[in-house]
């Protein structure tokens, strides 16, 4: 836990300091759960993003992609169900005036008891040494059973208050435990509300002509609107799927964990359509083929595994997550929902506009059923980051810090350095640039001794440096030198293209899936 | 005129019927001035937005690239300007209770003389048959001089009174010229007033904590705020570039023309930070630059011009516009400013924190001067589309409707087409779908004769067709067609990723610039 903690510090500041991601508008002290992408991180993103689009729609030919905007008529929402029930259950302090989500006060409250027990553990893991047996002891410990009662029991009346809807007794939970306001202890609540998460804005000037508009919470309405133009225009036939990548919003009120749960924030998702009855086999078609496309990242097949949700949401009759092991614990990444008829159904009843597929092998016209992945783009930044920081020590003790993205996503390829900044090898090194920069991003560094400057393209992530000496004015070789292994090899100028791209292609990547 | 007008409809319709642009939410008889990008819109967008990319960013040793968030802290907005001054003059219609924009109803009026004169060119054209020239007579006819004079004086007058904030002025002109609402033909006007264009939000749920939000109007000031942190992280030395891609929001009263002024809209801007002193040459360095990557997409030079700013922004020391001839007239697609320290050295003032940066070579901190270039992306994507919807006679006295798009833009590169479906043609040519489709966009078309599929990959804007027949089992060749050509030659199936690639690769247009 401590290392867990410990490592994320060091997520969150490296990130800053090699231009990965910056707080948004930090000049004016920030602005809370919101974060701008920096040189670095806007290559990363647009990498990841790009890497997403060519697996998912490049490379199938049943599945396009659409670009709706993130202003939407309102009766979608209605229709969504986000008008009624897109809702966090919030909590006022009556005396701090502060306003918490009630569940979460009640989960820290658990947090809290779990981490006793890891206190209990890791006093006992000290008493008896290599003996220690950590399972044997949670399953044994009175004092560890006790706590864990405890945590379970809460959270399962939690569950149960919440689904059924019955704030009085979350708020009744939050007394009987004596949760108090974490900035100033007092347990002076207000009853428990539902508050909406949608962003509004008007459109228009006029105050009768005006009309409240949310600003998108999810990518998907804009696909489900636009279902019946794609199909036709596109010919599409059913299996077929739409795919889109754009920002969405949340108002939440307790946003945390770095980029993990942003105010805005970026999809990437793909509707799939098919014939009602074959949702089942789709549903493990899909879960299988967006695990592939993870794994194909080479980011360690133990870093994920598949969640399925017990409780399901009022769309969906089959649901998991692809959780990632992230610096505070496997969290979901992805979510694949087999989401049957109900959005393309709720939308002809509140547009009255057929949104049918005729089925020529069927002969008949059906709403047909929907089976969905939807991965955030800021967490797959946030899972690949976090993942690809490692410190090492190297033979003669010193700490090498080394971000080992996956050399297709990293923002840079190579770095161009000069031995030293004099005869004419700058010249060579910006030559070598001019050569590469067709196909991919290329850097150029002079500052510092070249090993300094190798310690900061490890640190930045660049798969390759590429070292110009004096023996390049004779033999036209230089030393490429990569960045996960340390191994340099003398090469060609002109294979160096060949070389570099064999590792960085995407095309090379995908073949793994 | 009229041939214009007829013109831009087919545009409009062309770009539903093929799957580039949706009206948002169309199930819901759509929102005024937001539209949706369908399967073929949204990669055509998507290509615009990496051939800039690519130009500005990858091309670029010195300009680097960030991903700004769309929320940012309000005072942002003060620095800049917006919150005071980002405002359309609006005037209502006391009867009607409807919102005009002041401006628009006198321009409105103007345009209805100048249709006036249109008509007597014509009338007089007419009459004259060959012998007419359009210049003299414009020159010397009384009727026309005296529409011209009244034309120019009312257009002077409105941009004196606004320049000056003189609405009371405005409002007497719209009063004298018995401007009626277009609606009632009511003339009985209020004050004129200046309201704010920018989308308002709430961040935050409790009534004390919530913060006023805007939807940025631009995507500019998300790089000024992250200037320091950038150039600081990755070591940017003047003069050196951030470029940036991302969504902006206005609030038009009167949005019109298709995409051309959309409410949620997006932009491709790039700041260079330059020593102060060298502004004009950097100007002239990037009017020239711009022009460049525009005439690289081969759209033909005439229809490009420069219009500089006679009347410049409070930020501005310098400033023109790269006009494109769209259905509409020459109209702007992108701007060039020299916005000086403005932006920088107001945010210094509203945040207290220095923004400067430190030059070694003078030995001394200085606010960088901007030289800015802004366009518009859905604006190049009107302007891409508009100008590539042609229709030629065939010698046949047929009609073929083609999308002349740079090939390097097109959403689908090639279709390849069995001549039949069966005999095992459907089987080659999905076998070169998947061999080509690492490198590009393809797709796969065996519906209808093979001309009849050859004209719907035209009026797609498919760059080639690869048809499978017989022969080809024998000899493992096939039939490629070019778009434009119509050239038809038969090459092996090996050299196929070859000779599309050299025609739709970036790297072979990005070296005509």
């Amino acid at each position: 836990m401590a290392n867990q903690d410990e490592h994320f510090k060091k997520v969150i500041a490296h990130a800053k300091e090699y231009g990965y991601i910056f707080q948004s508008s930090e000049i004016y002290d920030g602005l809370s759960a919101v974060y701008d992408y920096g040189q670095n991180g806007a290559e990363l993103k647009k990498n990841i993003r790009e890497y997403w689009w060519k697996a998912m729609v490049q490379m199938h030919e049943n599945i396009v992609g659409i670009d709706a905007a993130i202003f939407m008529h309102p009766t979608t929402w209605k229709a969504s169900g986000h008008v009624d029930a897109f809702n966090d259950p919030l909590i006022d302090n009556k005396d701090s005036k502060k306003r918490y989500r009630a569940d979460v006060l009640v989960e820290d409250y658990v947090a809290k008891i779990e981490a006793k027990i890891e206190k209990e553990v890791e006093k006992a893991a000290k008493r008896f040494g290599e003996a220690f047996n950590k399972e044997q002891f949670l399953e044994t410990n009175t004092k560890v059973l006790e706590y864990q009662d405890k945590a379970t029991s809460i959270l399962k009346r939690l569950g149960k208050s919440l689904e059924e809807e019955n704030l009085m007794d979350v708020k009744a939970l939050i007394e009987e435990l004596e949760i108090a306001d974490p900035d100033t202890g007092s347990k002076n609540w207000t009853d428990v509300k539902q508050f909406n998460l949608m962003f509004g804005t008007k459109l228009g000037a006029t105050a009768e002509t005006a009309m409240d508009l949310y600003l998108r919470p999810e990518t998907a309405q804009g696909i489900f609107v636009n279902f019946l133009n794609v199909q036709k225009t596109g010919r599409m036939k059913i299996p077929f799927g739409i795919a889109q990548t754009g920002k969405a919003f949340r108002n939440e009120i307790v946003a945390r964990q770095f980029i993990f749960r942003m105010r805005e924030f970026e999809q990437m998702e793909m509707q799939f359509f098919i014939k009602p009855g074959t949702q089942k086999e789709w549903y493990e078609h899909w879960k299988e083929t967006r695990l592939k496309w993870h794994l194909s990242l080479g980011m360690g097949e133990n870093n994920y595994r598949f969640h399925d949700h017990e409780k399901l949401a009022h769309y969906a009759d089959a649901a998991c997550d692809i959780e990632f092991k992230f610096p505070f614990g496997f969290k979901e990444l992805e979510g694949i929902h087999s989401r049957t008829d109900f959005d393309l159904g709720n939308h002809e009843k509140f547009s009255g506009k057929k949104l049918q597929y005729f089925d020529p092998e069927e002969n008949k016209s059906y709403i047909p059923y929907v089976l969905e992945t939807s991965i955030g783009l800021d967490r797959m930044f946030l899972a690949t980051f976090s993942n690809s920081l490692t410190e090492e020590i190297l033979e003669d003790g010193s700490t090498r810090t080394v971000l080992r993205l996956p050399a297709v996503l990293a923002p840079t390829k190579a770095a161009v350095l000069p031995l030293i900044k004099k005869d004419g090898l700058p010249e060579i090194a910006r030559s070598i640039i001019d050569e590469l920069k067709w196909d991919f991003n290329v850097t150029y560094d002079e500052k510092d001794a070249v090993g300094r400057r190798y310690r900061r393209q490890d640190a930045a992530g660049t798969p390759f440096c590429i070292t110009v000496d004096h023996q390049t004015k004779e033999d036209n070789k230089v030393t490429i030198r990569h960045r996960d292994t340390m191994v340099q090899k003398r090469v060609n100028i002109t294979d160096l293209r060949e070389i570099i791209l064999q590792e960085v292609d995407m095309r090379y990547w995908l073949q793994k899936m």
